[in-house]
């Protein structure tokens, strides 16, 4: 009896598992893809940004981690400061990832294509998702970041950090995927470097924006799915098909 | 010599279109696609929203004529106020087109994919550039507005309207593409019909919308290139390529 009672909770589970999957792949098209769920990180107190106290280091003739990668030949040996806002950290670029593993606790993922499915959209302003995504020999950080550019209207803004140098960024393109509600949008770029402000480049808005009720539109119960795939493009085409 | 100066002036003229036409063109990857240089209308003095009005007059009974089209059966009879914020127009569906062009000088263009080129990005916010574009039987209208939805804060949205009733819209399927500076944007959507309001789809945000330092990266020479393509979409495809 017990033996069936058990056989009757796995098969249970199963089903459970096998909606969960369902749910979230429903929610984006492409079939064969990784879905990760991205649970938010804690909201972040945000200090006055760090990269505006980094320009004046730099006007006192101090240049800070993130500015003085150009001298150092070995990419791996460029100082380099925790793409993370809030933490002080700062080291090698060879030891970005296992800070962020270990410190952090970001997940991940191998595969040029995943669908990173980021949930409790409605939690307040700011908080962050965060995806580590192992492809094509390189390492790259998915931010999604929900923010208040202007107060009392948060926006969501995604974007792809390469964890390695602006020259070897350029060698790469990322495409960014909405799709729901018969709506669809796409984002494709060239990834930063991690040596660049992730803040700087969500302040300038040159990511995915996306207001709160477009988010609204796009999300499942709660749950936003973005497509991510990463390709190399070493000559950028522009006649392809995105 | 005189035939031998026309002949080098009409040369020269020749050039020159050519130039402008390449400069069009070359913003926009596809080939073979009407390019339309649109020239910003006047900037529009923004009264307190007509829909709001609306909704007022709706509560005291009185529905306004963009909400009691459910109740005629001819969509052509259907009366219709002037798409255009600042005008005070109102008739039939079947008569906006005619007042589009005449009143507002609003051109038509055929062909289901074409190219919106506006021009004069740099000036103030509100400023409407606005096309009627002519493909599968029905009349389109392309609004890109830049407007100040947070003072001091100008963005771009753009959005496409059937001239005909919320049913007939669901039948298609507009595309908007900015591809510039190793960047790429779409936006695919169903189109919303001219009875609901421009004005609320561009303050939901339930379009394309553009910060502008992004608007600046997507446009060449003070001049921003949408492509434009619409579909027919019975059955909206999930799973088709966009």
């Amino acid at each position: 009896m017990l033996f069936f009672t058990q056989c009757f909770g796995a098969v249970l589970d199963l089903i459970h598992l096998r909606f969960q999957h369902y749910k979230a792949k429903r929610v984006f098209s492409a079939a064969g893809q990784l879905v990760c769920v991205v649970n938010p990180t804690h909201s972040l107190k945000y200090a006055p940004t760090r990269c505006a106290a980094g320009q004046t280091s730099a006007e006192q003739g101090v240049l800070p981690p993130c500015h003085n990668h150009e001298a150092v030949h070995d990419p791996q040996l460029v100082p380099c400061t925790c793409p993370l806002f809030s933490c002080p950290w700062q080291g090698h670029l060879e030891v970005v990832v296992s800070h962020l593993r270990q410190t952090h606790r970001i997940n991940i993922l191998q595969g040029a294509e995943i669908v990173f499915l980021a949930t409790d959209m409605h939690l307040p302003a700011p908080t962050d998702w965060i995806i580590m995504h192992s492809c094509l020999g390189h390492q790259f950080l998915l931010v999604l970041r929900k923010q208040e550019k202007y107060e009392g209207h948060p926006q969501f803004f995604a974007t792809m950090m390469l964890i390695g140098t602006p020259t070897q960024a350029d060698n790469f393109t990322y495409r960014l995927e909405l799709n729901r509600n018969q709506r669809r949008l796409k984002w494709e770029a060239t990834p930063r470097s991690v040596l660049e402000c992730v803040d700087s480049v969500i302040s300038d808005g040159d990511c995915l924006v996306l207001n709160t009720s477009l988010a609204q539109l796009f999300s499942d119960n709660g749950s936003l799915a973005i497509g991510i795939a990463i390709t190399t493009s070493k000559v950028h085409n522009t006649e392809g098909e995105m």
